[in-house]
């Protein structure tokens, strides 16, 4: 496999923190199953990222799904990309969605999804979900069951 | 995205808790992503109104969920919006019912619901649950998993 | 709202525990919201009749959903029917089938259902479902999730 | 056992359900393990009486822990006690209180102790936890653990 | 028992939220078990009051214990008056030790102590915790375990 | 509905435990609603049965639902049914089928199915799932929600 | 270690159920860290025995925390010796303190405490709670922690 | 049923741990139900590989669901296939469709899905799920509910 | 209470993210109720730093307890100290124990602990937690109850 | 920091797993808060090791809670030294203790203690709980938490 991986910049190597999703560098393998419809779920809950008007930090719990295609995203770079909004301004919804179209972008899959579960602000937390749409037949595509927020008692 | 919000009147300024639904002022922006059919959940733990017969407080744990068309909810505004309901009479139905209809009417959605879970009142709670018809193909609406009341023990 | 409920004779009024689900009152009020296929659910833990061999207590925790047509329960007369089973002989079985068919006698909802926990008797504890049908189309009828019995551990 | 158990009334007996706690008999065998400091726990969940004002339903989850001298009571006896409290009217602290000493009456414990975990009312739960002193020393005494009241959400 | 309750002023009325605390007419009747040093807990999940600094809803689950000495609190008035804080401006740690202090000074209690659990501002929730002193020896205080705030996933 | 129970042989009896599944007598009685698709669901934490090879106790949880047609099973045959399998050799696959494939028999039912959940051997646990078919249109089937297993931590 | 094991007479081998508690063969090694004051828990969800009264089966989660002086048992025989309870007819106080003794009487253990967490029968479940004394100092014994019967809802 | 199991090399004796998944002889028996679709599932928490990159072991729990055919699985040689990537290097996409693929192969089932779950590398986990295609009409599938990863808090 | 408030430099305006933990300023305001040994929590789920050797970052949610003397913290200030760290390197037991030394320098309390959840790395979390010495007598401190993290399954 | 590092040798290096744990190289660092009593937990839910007697995997989860004097353990050695018992035949109480024993050895800490949580084998899962003598005075030690096993259902 290791003729699959030579293209990579960043697997097995120490790798500094990208300065923006912009300076990320997302990367992908071939898929190693191309004619399996399996889904996988990346599940990261150590999202954070900078409120555009304020400059406070927000933070998000955010699942991942997708079936691939031709190619996997390779999972340190998905891992760096993710955490490079550590210094980005950016609302919920519109940065729910750049992850989830630079993922599309990046691997074309047959499907993709995005659970994106906002820590409260003012009382009320922000969930926002989006997918390529309805999930192909066939595949296995169990919830992602995230917890609904539930303020305190 | 300042453009966007230029007409807001109540973001990222002091504003006072509205007298009543009606003195509430309900905003909207235009929809970041008018091409994709994402849903928006918010959940609010901290929804009070007063009983219509006796004047005491009722409490509720409410969520809505709803795919924008043209428009999505300025989040300051529907938190005052829900928050104006602080002194106002209202049974658990209509209350349920005219959040909804009044989001509806403000952002004409692809698609909007409501759950609404009111805490017991003589040892039985209410839930109203409303949707504006079945969701549309393809978006994905995950369920709201708020837990049933169970009583003690 | 006071015209519609001037022919009720229990609500805001004290009103004695029926002697038996014949003697108790059921009453109805004019749906609020008559052209929306809305759900409201009912969570009763406080169920209790007796065993109709041995007068022995039964306990059940019980869950309504109903999609109203031109009338809505008034809950104050629910609770007090609910609770007019106190002295009431009835299996399960019946019981369940029982208080769904007075109610729909009622209301003529659009849609019926409910959902009888019944305490374990002999170690094994029954659960009874019922609906009218299947769901209506476009109606969004969350699961009840009440846990299943587990014995201990 | 069965000259210990020739003096019982009711076990393995159909009895009817006592008209009142007065009425009934609530019965003692001897203690099996006499000179054994261990602790016995009764848990019910299905206790009911009625609000002394209004003559509505009240609801409690009921649980004892003693620790027996020369006596322990026999749980057919004790379930049939707790059941007669059905039709009676009686404050919660109170009800609480007469079960607790009713059973000190007839076991003469090294100790014992009741919680009684009260259906909400009014939005508000009331607890009553009551034991005869701090627990006796070198014997095992478990939390009962039974979860709070948190309203919806 | 019908002597004990003549002086109270709300306790079966239709009695309107007091519009202040300092309104708000709090009430005790005897303690009916004088000699037996018992535990009565509260738990309110439906308190709410007003930042002072910005007139926003805050809202708290609280749970209060105490062991009676020759009073206890009237509930109805208790709900009364822990509804008055509805439009009170207060801060979270001086509203959480006014209630204790205000039920005190009333009661006169063996021991007592309220936990204030806040919804979270900011990201951040706030309890606060205080007791009159250690509890008193013998006496049963099982914990309040109302769950820490976890923030998402 | 004496008539209707007036061939059984054990309810309201002192029955023995049967020897084995052949011996056990699994009795009916006529459907109380015969027009109506309901289900009933018997849940059995308590079910014992032998490993045919080494004669060690195997335990399972068991759960069945069944929509009836003309008949029901009547409750305590069918704990002395399930008890029955407490001397019985029998591989977790077959014993499950068998259950099933007896109750079937009895009933006609117009539905039925059984989840059988094992305890874990050699670390892991198996679970049988069957049902005669897809449910009936418009019946409600819950889902039966019994934890899968997760070993320690 | 085989010179610990040889004595042992089920280790290894394929052993029959036993045909009762007075038949099995409950069977000790040697403390492999004898001058460590340390705690060993047997968690066994899969008790049953049968009611002496009735013959029908009652089951239990019993969990066995001791800490060994010069012995510990050998855990293939406790679960023959558990297991050999099947046809055993037993009350829930007896049978519990049974077993406590017997591994006493084998173990001469430092410490030790028996939890049954038996079944409900009639609607309340008992639990029987022992230790041989206070708990040694400096030992650690982490509670056990079953959750308690809450009935259904 | 001996005669079905006379080829089995691995049932009923001491198995050394196969040195790698090629090495383990996963072995089959006649389904005992051929007509009938039912659902088996086997849960292992237990499974363990190498990083084929880093050497450093993997843990996941793996769900396995299938719809035989003419065979089944033999337990204890799944068990020892599983044990037997203990010294495999194997990504966790590989790995998981390549003990669904020889499953496939050994069975020729109607129908199999597999559930594996991984623990964290890098604060990220990954799950990977596949099914041979839609589930086949009629047969009950219940979800595999194992919880999402959640960080801490 | 604005003379209290007087000194303050960033409560009620917008401030910026500190740069660093030492660039950021930690206020204090007097204790409103300095004779009271009361408990105040902060729950924190939002932490987050760099890890000092390769620049990835950490997470934890950090639980907060403290009894105040003369001051307490201003938590407005509290929580962008805490955010100060988002770009500071920091060992888990370091970074914990200067949070905690900060606060202790800059209120002396009574009493002060600290309870570090750090998210897992390399498959084990580290949990740190200190306090300044036992809790002061009669004060009342309730677990933190932060769940352990238990991998997947 | 560099210093007190420079003498390790797997901290920042791809190291191999360690044969066994003689072969393991557990490391330690100077205690960064030597003058504090503050407790550091490690959750190692990934632990494996092999059955003496049979060869065959066992798996548990351990949690380890130790107060540094001088020393604090490297955590990535430790890492290393839990994995190098993948090949190790070792029961569960000398397996535990060994664990434990190290490194008390290795660390001289002020006070430790382990918590082995082992899979069931043969339906009964044994915990094994040590520690080095009652905490010492004002250190906090929180409860470890880990759920007992419980079966299915
Ligand atoms: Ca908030
Ligand atoms: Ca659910
Ligand atoms: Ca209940
Ligand atoms: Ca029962
Ligand atoms: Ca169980
Ligand atoms: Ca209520
Ligand atoms: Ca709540
Ligand atoms: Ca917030
Ligand atoms: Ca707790
Ligand atoms: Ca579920
Ligand atoms: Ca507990
Ligand atoms: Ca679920
Ligand atoms: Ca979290
Ligand atoms: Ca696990
Ligand atoms: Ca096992
Ligand atoms: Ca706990």
């Amino acid at each position: 496999m290791s003729d699959d991986l030579s293209h990579l910049t960043q697997l097995g190597r120490t790798t500094p923190l990208p300065a923006s999703p912009e300076a990320a560098v997302l990367e992908r393998v071939a898929n190693p199953s191309p004619g399996r419809a399996y889904l996988v779920r990346f599940t990261c809950p150590e999202f954070t990222s900078l409120c555009p008007l304020t400059g406070q930090p927000d933070f998000a719990h955010i699942v991942l799904d997708y079936v691939p295609r031709d190619w996997i995203v390779e999972s340190k770079s998905l891992k760096l990309y993710l955490a490079s909004f550590r210094n980005e301004g950016a609302f919920h919804e519109a940065c729910t969605m750049r992850i989830a179209e630079r993922l599309v972008a990046l691997l074309d899959p047959v499907w993709l999804r995005i659970g994106a579960y906002w820590y409260p602000r003012g009382g009320m937390p922000i969930d926002v979900f989006w997918q390529t749409g309805a999930p192909p037949d066939g595949v296995w595509v169990p919830p992602q069951d995230v917890p609904g927020y539930r303020g305190r008692g």
